[in-house]
């Protein structure tokens, strides 16, 4: 997805919020804003907003000192989901449509993102936040309900679920682009069941290659157990989203030789929705540009197009 | 009103607004928002945002070769609040306490506010918009209904009527700064209550003095019959807020010798919170910082503090 002019007020508004979570002053926190407006007019809006992460985010490690200041919250993150792993698991155990139910918990778990969830416009059509910090079971519960609606209305464009399971039945080698830490937890869920249907898929993981804002690590996967189902890499960039520019050779190895791509969070689908080739892109929208780019690719009419708080599983056939 | 850091997204969300009511293509909107970078790092945080609001209109106005954007909003504006002036005035007339509807509906004014109105975080707290344009008359309802609410829990302290009466009636010489067209109607209906009570007073009635957002200017306050009460003036100055440095000197003169001030909109407050004389500010609080800052002011705790959406009759001392 190309950036857009609504990114550029966004931009300032992560920066803000990065900086603000190192807990260093008004006047570093200035400088960071004052340095990405250096940024922004040198940023072509061909290139994708994750592109603009990689810069703000590295801004914001360059003037505070801080290489990871969202370790604590990766690390909450982390313990918070795999405190309520038994309860996705038995939620999946009881559902009609095991599968259904794992994917649906995979997306529901792309709730857990700092680096856009604090944004207001998101107040009352996303996150719900006790304390600060995310109330995952209340959210889980309201996006459950909500995806309940979604299949209602069948809409397969941004919700493609039977393709989903045709794909996954053909593949051989699954390679899964992760999100954030703490997501990973609601990823081994829908690994799980993938393993269990059919235990001898090569799946793949690949996580973030350095830290940026609250995305999954190796450690985070390591943490979570995912090694026990795939084998874990690191994409090789620190950018919020798989800009294979920017990935290493270990990982464009693996991404050309891989049949099936499960690509997690709305960095990614931000990254990679111009590819040429098949992606399966399963997030929340979490802001009115990427629901409109959405609703764009899926050619859905405006009264029926994706909005901010969908979750989406769409499948993109390749440009 | 100091700018804070959390005004910075914001004005690169004003400009682009802004160009975009012009309808200009998206090349020279990129360069509204890079003109505006580079006057963002320049900018001092103790400056008040309304003088960031005049700099970014004058970006506008420069790249867009077009002086003023907003004349047909304005216009549409004047037609509108005119339209439900015998409604207006009907609703006084049957209160129990005519001058106080006065006020209120005054303030209920200030939702005709272009520059800030379809900021995301307004969608559910404020303005009811139906087909792009307001619906005043929903509105009015809400602010109305809210505004019971308000005096109900008595707090003089963002909603200081008492004090209002005893200045206005110890005042002979009232100056009054407008806000928006539009909102000059409901300014009217105050001035009419304010005559009737006490047909000696005199008011001035001060616009500003080039086109910016949608502020009044002569014609609008022509318009809109403020002539036949007040005599109606320009500040000189085009900030959208009355900084006093940039106002004429024939404003200044009248400015000084008022015994009365009273301030509306967001804007005015802005730019002139800090001042050593005393002014009532009518104005509806329409982004979290202002609110935040009406607290601090006001010493009020933070969960009874003032909140985006609360009308606000506050009555300064000065400093």
């Amino acid at each position: 997805m190309r950036t857009y002019l609504d990114c550029i007020p966004c931009f300032f508004k992560q920066a803000l919020e990065a900086v603000r979570i190192t807990k260093v002053g008004e006047n570093l926190q200035k400088k960071v804003l004052d340095e990405l407006a250096k940024a922004v007019s040198k940023f072509p809006l061909t290139s994708s907003p994750p592109e603009m992460g990689k810069i703000i985010y590295g801004l914001v490690r360059k003037i505070t000192q801080q290489q990871d200041p969202y370790a604590e919250i990766k690390k909450r993150s982390n313990k918070l989901a795999l405190g309520i792993y038994s309860k996705l698991k038995r939620k999946v155990s009881h559902a009609q449509d095991r599968l259904l139910m794992a994917v649906e918990l995979a997306i529901a778990g792309n709730i857990i993102d700092y680096g856009v969830n604090s944004f207001s416009h998101r107040k009352e059509e996303t996150c719900v936040k006790v304390g600060g910090s995310l109330d995952i079971e209340a959210e889980l519960t309201r996006i459950l309900n909500q995806e309940s609606k979604l299949v209602k209305r069948e809409n397969e464009r941004i919700f493609n679920y039977s393709q989903f399971k045709v794909e996954l039945k053909n593949a051989n080698h699954i390679l899964y682009l992760a999100d954030n830490a703490g997501e990973t937890v609601f990823d081994r869920i829908l690994l799980e069941e993938i393993k269990r249907i059919e235990q001898d898929k090569k799946i793949t993981y690949a996580v973030r290659g350095g830290p940026i804002i609250n995305d999954a690590l190796l450690e985070d996967a390591y943490e979570c157990g995912i090694d026990q189902l795939a084998e874990v890499i690191s994409s090789g960039s620190d950018a919020p989203g798989t800009i294979l520019s920017l990935c290493s050779q270990e990982f464009l190895k693996i991404y050309k030789k891989t049949d099936m791509i499960i690509s997690k969070g709305q960095g990614n689908f931000e990254a990679m929705s111009h590819l040429s080739r098949p992606v399966f892109f399963l997030f929340m929208a979490k802001c009115p540009v990427v629901a409109k780019d959405v609703s764009t690719i899926c050619k859905l009419p405006i009264d029926k197009g994706c909005k901010v708080g969908d979750i989406i599983l769409l499948y993109h056939g390749g440009k």
